[in-house]
């Protein structure tokens, strides 16, 4: 069961708020969804967008602008929230890179955090099955996207199950976070000391391990300070995708940062990108 | 003399942000500016974005997604502060509608606001004046917007300086601040108890008394709180503008609330609409 809490009109479409009693996280979850003018009269496709390190469902949905390319294409969009949140749910307070808002979109194995901290399984078998029991959303007609933790999560998400998303592309992701500091230090406290088991989390290392999907976006801005701080390592991944013949366009823009500005440049062309496949 | 404190690479320009000592406002001001691809090789037309209740310079250049038109049109768009600003300022921190964030676009003449909450001068005078000693933007190519308090804005600098914009519109003005509860009671505190003295600054009231521009582009939706509460009262200033034969487009647009989801939806006609006439 899911409550409605918000609607907000939006290019001719609805952007909706609602919360629902997660059972894989164990707590209320909040999501947002933008519902093109489309979804009026018959189902549609869905892009689900994973957001990065202290997000909500809110951020993209107010600055990322992809609101109007979704109404244009009939696209609905989905933005989940980055982690389990409440006062009974484990956190950090001190770091923005761990506890509340840094789920990393993995199943925690690690007291306190497992309890909670399942975000994978509900990103790709929870939320979805969620959406689609009860909104006018087409079944088998999804694909993902996200914004660095959340990029991440949508490479990881696509990668161990191809099947399920029709595309898949991201902004600035952490492409290998088990040589990451941002990931090995949130995948040491949620799945523990032993680094075999970070490995199914790892983008790169599913690529070398043999996970495949038809294409992958990715669009990296050469001024971003993560990236320069080594955190994102998409060189890595780029060279795991040419071992194993992995399609992939990585593009390189000149100037960008890691902010919103960078997304909302470039987000009508990953619109238009998961369209393609979307829409066959 | 204007200090360049940040610049962001946004849809191929620049958004960058400014800090400058005001003479007008006897603080330091700060505001941003977008810079279009072409500002990088000719000097350009600008848009002046005036903000509402409670923003900064941030609000709109995050939120409006106003950027990839005024990308691809070739405009500059300029975010001013919506009040002077500093723990030097007077400010009401009690209420969101008064002081800091709440400058109403006026010149005060009373004790102790008048020393700093001179935002008319500073939007019509001193702003433009910086900007264009220090930035591609071409003189006299100007028009103007804005929202809420900041469509106010809009609408009286455009009607007391119809030869300083080629053209004004407004999403969701207080049409009418004279007769609205949040006009009244700041109008009554910037202003002094002598109403004649409000309604230099009335939108409604100017048309009546004659002021002119070729044209008023006004977007209201129709679930907007506000206009349910009366704070807006547009009807007012369609009716002074019948009276006057001003031309006025004001579209009533169903559903929409007094949120950036409402401009963000219409941003790009009225990024169309002001192009029209700054490139004639």
């Amino acid at each position: 069961m899911m409550e409605k809490i918000e609607s907000i009109k939006e290019c001719g479409g609805n952007l909706n708020r609602y919360v629902h009693n997660s059972i894989f996280c164990k707590t209320k979850m909040t999501f947002s969804v933008y519902l093109p003018p489309k979804a009026q009269v018959e189902k549609v496709p869905a892009l689900y967008w994973l957001s990065g390190l202290t997000c909500t469902d809110d951020n993209a949905r107010i600055k990322a602008g992809a609101q109007r390319y979704a109404s244009e294409l009939g696209i609905a969009l989905i933005f989940p929230d980055t982690s389990p949140r409440g006062d009974y749910v484990p956190d950090f307070k001190e770091r923005y890179d761990l506890g509340q808002g840094a789920g990393f979109y993995v199943n925690a194995t690690q007291s306190p955090w497992a309890e909670n901290y399942q975000m994978y399984s509900y990103i790709t078998e929870e939320l979805p099955k969620l959406i689609e029991d009860n909104l006018p959303i087409l079944i088998n007609k999804k694909s993902i996207s996200g914004h660095s933790m959340g990029g991440h999560g949508a490479l990881i998400c696509a990668l161990k199950n191809p099947k399920m998303f029709a595309s898949v592309s991201a902004f600035a992701p952490i492409c290998n976070p088990t040589n990451s500091p941002w990931g090995k230090s949130c995948f040491k406290t949620y799945l523990g000391e032993d680094e075999s088991k970070w490995l199914q989390y790892d983008a790169t290392w599913l690529i070398k391990n043999g996970c495949k999907v038809h294409n992958i976006l990715i669009d990296q801005g050469l001024s971003d300070e993560f990236y320069e701080k080594e955190q994102l390592l998409p060189e890595n991944f780029r060279e795991a995708c040419h071992e194993k013949n992995q399609s992939l366009n990585l593009r390189f823009q000149e100037g960008y940062d890691h902010s919103y500005h960078f997304i909302s440049s470039f987000i009508g062309e990953h619109l238009s990108y998961h369209a393609k496949y979307l829409k066959k």
